[in-house]
């Protein structure tokens, strides 16, 4: 069993502690931080939480508390991480780590230098189906990647601290960029070395000083390219979909608006009310099991696992820092509008990779560029010539 | 922390073993039985169970078993269940509960008479998507139900005792009709009796005795129909679907084959094995988590919370029986080509159910047949008189 | 260029009339018969018909007119044939043929005994999605044949004839069955005799004599099975979609509420109103080119192409009154609750087709069950002794 | 009827001939002009034309032809189209109109000059569903477009010609982006300017000179982004999607891949062989009437009642021109890295239009961020001070 002291008492974290006290789970929230007591005594209450406080050092050093989960809004992050090194705890933090790469630096060298257990809650690397797409990457089963896409796109977060510059840091590409970048880099490789980033970012539609749509690219180190589409102006519910492309295959992943269930519901049927969809009327798709969809189960089971072995979780302080590297990047793209550097004083993989050879001979002559069966069942090939570059067709019978 | 003795460990028994001491789970596997020495033994060395045997009374006995879960062939469920009664102990029995409502019926009555706990693990109406939906059939967003079907085909079962008719004591309707049926069931009302089934069934493509191919009509009481499609012939993967109808509304689930999840693979990339998929190149349809898809995950804790409640889980003995009770009155009907009565000993639910009445009023003349809007955007009613029964047509601008 | 007399200015008519006149059509409408005079002036104006009538013979008499076209109320047909039998017109009728098989027949018998061109509008298996699969099952990429399903269902048909008994002839069954009936009769095999149906019917709930829901099942003389899925009573939009299984294969056909065009609105935007679907905000389904998808383009190209060259059209007044006959066995069966025979006075397809052999051998002594790959990798094979009948595992390294 | 001279005998001049003598079409081609005389007998038997040539003055002279349809080769486009302005001969251009806007131009300039008919052959701006999406987006259901996305990638084109860079004049962001700057342009609005493109290009997998894969975004006047995603190394068929996102709605649009229409097969079905798809085992998606589905009806349908009408198409060599600017910005981007402006000599749209206005008021001293629906069924508002610029939440019961 793992005791657990909880940062936060909105909406993510509890999100977190249905997951860490759902199913059969043998952990336990022990105590709860939250900045207005009225909602740290509803949040105990709800949960059984023993002890609840608003005073963040004092849940921090509660004796009881084995780790420390922060889910409070990004500008509180630094200080709570911290506590959590001047008290020895293992701590495990939401997305994104720092509003900037400056703030998770700090946090990650502090983390390390006080030698605790450290852990990024980037909860969309552990869905199922992106844990199943990933094996199925690494096995090879899309050949070389070229392109991984990640989009997150919604009406708009739920609290109001998220609207609010200073607090968050930023807008949808801080908040919803910060998981698709994290995706993207997974499918390519996260020891492949992040090294430009080319973003659009405007405010289309909300009265706020943060961005609300944003697009970006992410070139790494062997030429592939990660890309993020990221909205608080989306229409239709929470769209979350990610694609590869590889050499030998492509993946396309739908997280929530389209996972099977589909119902219709003329609305007139008495006492429904639908949750979270932008409409309760109409065609709805419901998500069955949120929790597990959007991968916190699978995330804290590794998180908790790692912590219980001594051992790395896949997401750590490091790879926060990485994401908020090259969202510094993106900020700085769509300010200037030039492919700008991802600047990285810390840097654990690859150096010096260069783009994949990729030719295929066909034979001493030519190159195969492509193979084709058409539409009378002949196999047709395009060559080009290795010496004068020249372009032809062939038909084999 | 619940203790369970494993009974059977074979593909079902494994799959409901990674669901008990998956994530975080605090109960864990404590003795296992299987008919082979070879077999015990792997299972107890794969999942880390302290004590195997091959003697099933032993299992059963082991005092540091608190439930014992049966999933064994059907035709050793009643051998088990008595042995369970002897000791004392909880039992939760896989599907179908007996090869048919006689033993089914016996199995209730001892468990009862025993006053054990008895849970039945037909997990499709514990899959997170049932769930959600079977919630808003509750609360009236289909209105009245008029139809519930459910589908589940796929190119034949694993284990070789399957296709033995005396070890399964049916083919595919029993294998898969319980799921099927029990669905349908749900989403019209466990209250409403079932009064009678017509079936088809053959055996269209393998070289067996049982049937491998199924379609069945239940008639509820209330006018409700249930409708189960069964096979082990079809080709393409693993097809589970629901669809329900109401007067309000409809609900298409589609819990296997499109979840959200697709990858198309040329097959070339290294080392790429697809599990359970028929094909393991060109488009395929993974699913994220089939523990949580399929529902095990969910059926465990309502099994265990219930039994650590003293109170009865939600699915029990008595629905396992309700279904071997439709079930016979299906293999009957296959047989003579009748609506077949479906004969109930024991009914706990309403009695006397009538067809709703469900004329809508339009005025005092008139009742409402249909509206619509018409091309040109004006509301077209469709009346029927009263008195005269007489069609007519209104148009409203 | 063919030259039309169109008979019946409803819904179907304007349908038919889009299609006969639209793209670059040659071919045109020149005389429009209506019961009403408003409704026949009208239609002559929007699509510029040079002459209409509410004289029923004096359309089919119009000189001008080399083809006419049977667009009215299931009442009507018959005297409208007999009247292009006098006139020896060729004939083109909407489904279903007839009310019953006896109406059917008697049209067949005149249009042949008359020697004229006789097309039975059947536009369900002219879509491009059937055409399409048709040629795949024809060419075998689904091996043999097991069952074929068809469902149509929707709220309700449009004009008010539909709702009357005497003029319709029936329900749902007779509306939206005979699509089915022919949908899954040609996936089988056109050749092949319907020999029984199963059927049930019920008034769920619209304030009709006729049925409104209704599920059947039709028996080929080489044991595959037809299904039918009809109601006037799904909420949603119109729901169209087949399913073919044979030995080797799996089609899924969704033709409306799927293909591919998904939009969601506020419903905020001015002006707007959506057609056709039974919603106009949330997500919304568009069908693109509803009379292609529908089949009436390439329906009326097979009809009029088969004319020019003095041939067969693929659906004739004999089809019509194979589903007549098909639909009014299922009538007696939902009515005495019996598998009843089809009763076919004219059949001109095989005879005495047993159902087919389908043993795999495996060795000598073995027919092969299963063959899968397990979970490990290695092969797994299910056979059956020839002899003893015994079921065993074998598993290839 | 229309008498069309087509110049081009390859795979588009085949597909355009296939729609423009489709169905029952009135109009014929009376004259064939291939560089190979094997080729042009070859299309003249196929498809009954009367005459060939490889001659191309002598094609685009033939006294019957009315229409000359230019399906060649990029760089011969400005060849046939001064030819078509010699003879007087109507012309209509397959995409794109030149290699680059100079050509364009030129040939803009050319045909208004000697004022003949001009049509740009952007089929995908005809399909079905792009016309009722179209339309949708110009009566408001999607509010203001904020942004919109096409998507066309495929393994390769067909044709030689195409992996040729002097004769194609670009890769894949020529062949497939001016599709999917065309439907973009649509959407936001063909009167907005375009005003700047950023691209990134590579060339990731073929042995060729230019780009397979790029992606890039176009910036219009009044702050709305149209992006393209073009490819010639994906796998998995031909992927053609598009999204489009406004205040008030969203659209998706699959037109090929998932369009309804899902086949399995194991392929041990005699005679099988699928077309167009990767592979021809497993799960495939046909698209049931292709022709039909990628706009060659409609387009040819436009293109010839306008030329009828003496009225202009939709699609002019005006709008080939804007599209062959935007794609020269494109090249020019990703070879510099820079946001490059899109240079228009000839504009006809509207000038100077600003970022629209789009804060919600909600009361005298606030605007309306966002108001939804909390888990407690309460509604919940996010305002902003109009003075301060604080954020707020306010909880209506």
């Amino acid at each position: 069993m793992i005791r657990i002291a909880m940062l936060g008492s909105g909406f993510i974290g509890r999100f977190y502690t249905d997951s860490l006290q759902g199913y059969r789970s043998r952990d336990k929230v022990v105590s709860v931080y939250s900045r207005t007591e009225k909602s740290a005594k509803k949040f105990a209450a709800d949960y059984y939480v023993p002890h609840w406080t608003t005073n963040l050092e004092e849940a921090i050093a509660h004796p009881e508390a084995d780790v420390i989960c922060v889910a409070l809004p990004n500008n509180l992050h630094e200080e709570a991480v911290m506590l959590c090194c001047k008290y020895k705890k293992a701590v495990m933090v939401t997305k994104p780590l720092g509003r900037n790469s400056v703030e998770a630096k700090r946090m990650l060298e502090a983390a390390e230098d006080a030698g605790i257990f450290n852990g990024y809650l980037e909860d969309l690397v552990y869905t199922p189906k992106f844990l199943k797409a990933y094996d199925s990457v690494k096995n090879g089963a899309l050949g070389r990647i070229l392109w991984a896409k990640s989009r997150e796109t919604h009406p708009g977060p739920h609290s109001e601290w998220f609207w609010d510059l200073e607090q968050a840091g930023g807008g949808c590409i801080l908040d919803l960029g910060c998981h698709c970048v994290e995706i993207a880099r997974s499918y390519i490789g996260k020891d492949i070395k992040p090294v430009e980033v080319m973003c659009w970012a405007d405010t289309q539609v909300k009265p706020i000083d943060a961005e609300d749509h944003a697009i970006g690219l992410v070139k790494y180190e062997n030429g592939s390219i990660g890309q993020f589409e990221v909205s608080w102006t989306f229409r239709g519910g929470l769209d979350l979909r990610d694609e590869v492309m590889g050499t030998e295959g492509t993946i396309w992943i739908n997280s929530f608006l389209r996972t099977g269930f589909e119902m219709f519901t003329t609305g007139k049927g008495a006492d429904y009310v639908s949750e979270k969809a932008e409409s309760n009327t109409g065609w709805l798709f419901p998500v069955g099991d949120e929790l597990n969809e959007l991968g916190y189960n699978h995330m804290f089971m590794d998180m908790f696992n790692s912590y219980e072995k001594s051992q790395q979780p896949k997401e750590t302080f490091y790879d926060g820092y990485i994401v908020n590297a090259i969202l510094d990047a993106a900020y700085r793209s769509a300010k200037n509008k030039l492919w700008e550097p991802v600047t990285l004083d810390v840097w654990r993989g690859k150096e010096g990779v260069s783009k994949d050879q990729h030719l295929t001979e066909y034979d001493n002559e030519h190159y195969l560029v492509k193979e084709e069966v058409t539409h009378y069942g002949a196999k047709k090939l395009i060559l080009k010539n290795k010496s004068t570059g020249k372009i032809s067709e062939k038909t084999l019978e």
